[in-house]
């Protein structure tokens, strides 16, 4: 199965778990049995490859995720990279064209494309792949999952199909209802659009040159900034006489909130913890390494991490997005392709941050033209290099680098490092990068 | 007026922001209009001093708190410091001697003893006061405040005056009883037995050398580790039959759980956090620099310091302390004569931790056997002294400081400094002091 998984924007509705630099797709609550957490798109990842082993996937997002993903994927994970953001119709096609030219997949074959934050079971995975086959038989040109409604929800797009077959044309499309619209569109067979559906590379190709003048991958890829923002929705499915819908009765979670997150969770705390007797239907997700004690709580959610504090009746949360917009502060914790950093002090002409290099992980050799920096080596072993000069390192090896220094530091075991920033503007834009000679 | 501020242990019934080092009466939580945050024994000291300023001012206390003490009162409060923990007729006796021998103090005057954790007006003092005059007038060997109950508390132990003139004598004592026997007290014209009570130095002196063979303040201090615990009401109070009570009916709280803390405050939220407008009766103290968002709680309370964060149901908050008891920690933050610190990051083999030192201070020369050490200094100048070698220091200076070197700094401006321990057994007991030459 050829499958792109959209791996959407930033959102900040699960702060502080979610901020500018980490969507709610990385963040790691959901376990099987005693294995390690996993974030939303490690376990989709995981589902789709235990149901079809020999699965393509290509995860289509922006390059602000692109280290996120290789360091909760690995690095052999195929990503369609979106230079800047142009909503849905130019990402989907740019990840269409990549499947063709970069990873080879022919025209003829169907793919199907599907978000990456759905929460389901493996009956979804199946459902994908009957989807697939459905694509390949080209009874329509495009064939949309229809999920089955639980309840009148105001939140999503309704499909209202032709007939209450398993798979049946789609009569016309409805636009997110009040309630009792809901109740009616459901009375009347309407399933929800949950922005997942399947067609021929070819289709979509074919759609995509009558709009944009491009030949290939690398083209469409060197041009992407100058294509018009609109959704697949508005320029492909909306125009299209001949779709299909299947239906889909499984599980299926949007967890978009506070509330619906913490459903999906299989204990009440994750982390360093503690709720009383008292305390009902309470869950706590907790990043920072200090305790966070519960007591004679009802229906609420706590969570913290580097960034800040949620404590939130859990109904409430999802109204949390004018607050959290109005917090203008930089990511305090970031996830990169070579380990990650979290803001440990900021002062008003210092920062100290933590830094946790993989092993056999590189950072860029940069330098910064504003600030000086200093390294203490806590933990592993490594080597830094100082304006090319290459020196071994071990715990308690201090490194001091004024501005206009280049330096990076490169792992052998896994290093940590305590930087502390010095100078009048510390920002992360301050940040000039080089080519590492070929000896290092 | 002489008095005796009794300033107790510990008590984790404040955590996170009372801990093992950082008792309640330290948490700087009340202010007046404007200005700056004070500490429950910031304010009473104030207060006294802004009723009678001539009052001569003794805080009884632990070696534990008086970095604290120093740090938050100054450098010329008056402490007599229990070398360890004896209960409080040995302490009274201890200050007692104090007043005498050291502030010299004629026996003849009276003293007032209270503790330094009540909320109280302005005209408690002025009850002071009066309780000092009736104490010096000889109607009787001890002069007790009785407390006007404002419900039948359960808390309290009660005084059962023999009438209900403003001073009377003292019928009986009675422990704390239940609800109803409370109701029934009170009927009766019982008063609250705060703890707060007059005598002449030389009523207590006498009954300590009838108890104690000492000679005088600088004796008991040598021997103080041979006394027996005991208390000031089982040692003296229970066993005198000539007491006075003297009523008091002002602003009175005992501010000893979240819940009542909480009522005296002004506002709902100190330091950095929001609360929704479907919020009602919360209250957040925040001395982390990360936001708090609260959204549609009731009657709970948040409170977050770098040991952990409480999330608590305010009635329910009054059960915290065998939670806290399981949380085995050290104290991520401290305050000291010198400054403060707090512990950023803990790690197997490091700790980091940020140092304040304030202006003209400067920490005990001292060394450490089994961690290496490297500061780095951040802000403010001053002079670090490493194995007798003095060099001034700025931002950016680093100093690496290898287990066993002597080193102390010494701050001109306020400096701050982020340093970074490293050992396999990194712990606080770890610490040789020395004397430094007169030089420096």
């Amino acid at each position: 199965m050829n499958i792109i998984l959209l791996s959407g924007g930033s959102g900040k509705r699960l702060w502080p778990l979610s901020n500018d630099v980490r969507s709610k797709q990385f963040i790691k609550i959901f376990r099987e049995e005693t294995q390690a957490y996993q974030s939303m798109i490690q376990r989709i990842y995981r589902q789709i490859q235990s149901i079809d082993k020999d699965a393509v996937i290509t995860i289509a997002t922006a390059k602000t995720q692109v280290s996120a993903i290789h360091n909760q994927l690995g690095n052999d994970v195929n990503i369609s990279v979106e230079p800047c953001r142009r909503d849905t119709f130019p990402a989907i096609v740019l990840a269409t064209a990549y499947l063709r030219d970069v990873q080879g997949v022919s025209e003829d074959e169907a793919v199907v494309v599907c978000p990456v934050d759905p929460y389901v079971g493996d009956e979804y995975f199946q459902a994908l792949m009957d989807l697939k086959v459905q694509a390949e038989k080209e009874e329509a040109r495009l064939v949309l999952m229809g999920i089955e409604p639980t309840y009148p929800s105001e939140k999503y797009g309704y499909i209202i199909p032709e007939d209450k077959n398993a798979v049946s044309k789609v009569g016309t499309f409805k636009e997110k209802p009040n309630i009792e619209t809901a109740e009616r569109y459901i009375a009347q067979g309407a399933l929800w659009n949950g922005g997942v559906f399947a067609y021929k590379i070819k289709y979509v190709l074919d759609k995509a040159h009558d709009m944009i003048d491009f030949t290939d991958y690398a083209d469409l890829y060197a041009k992407y900034e100058s294509l018009t923002k609109i959704s697949f929705d508005y320029a492909v499915v909306e125009k299209e006489s001949d779709i299909q819908v299947m239906r889909y009765n499984g599980d299926w979670k949007d967890l978009g909130t506070w509330n619906t997150l913490t459903e999906a969770m299989k204990e009440n705390c994750i982390g360093n913890g503690v709720l009383d007797q008292e305390c009902k239907n309470v869950h706590v997700i907790n990043e920072l390494d200090i305790p966070i004690l519960c007591m004679g709580l009802k229906d609420v959610v706590v969570s913290a991490s580097p960034d800040g504090i949620l404590v939130s009746d859990k109904e409430q949360s999802s109204y949390i997005k004018p607050y959290v917009d109005k917090f203008v502060q930089d990511a305090k914790f970031a996830e990169k392709s070579w380990g990650s950093y979290t803001v440990l002090d900021v002062q008003e002409e210092s920062m100290t941050i933590k830094v946790t290099l993989n092993p056999h992980q590189r950072m860029n050799y940069h330098s910064h033209e504003y600030r000086d920096e200093v390294w203490t080596v806590t933990a592993g072993t490594g080597k830094v290099i100082v304006d090319g000069v290459e020196q071994q390192v071990k715990p308690g090896d201090v490194i001091s680098m004024p501005a206009g220094c280049r330096h990076t530091m490169i792992a052998e075991t896994e290093l940590q490092v305590i930087e502390v920033q010095l100078g009048k503007s510390i920002r992360a834009s301050d940040k000039q990068k080089y080519e590492l000679e070929d000896e290092f």
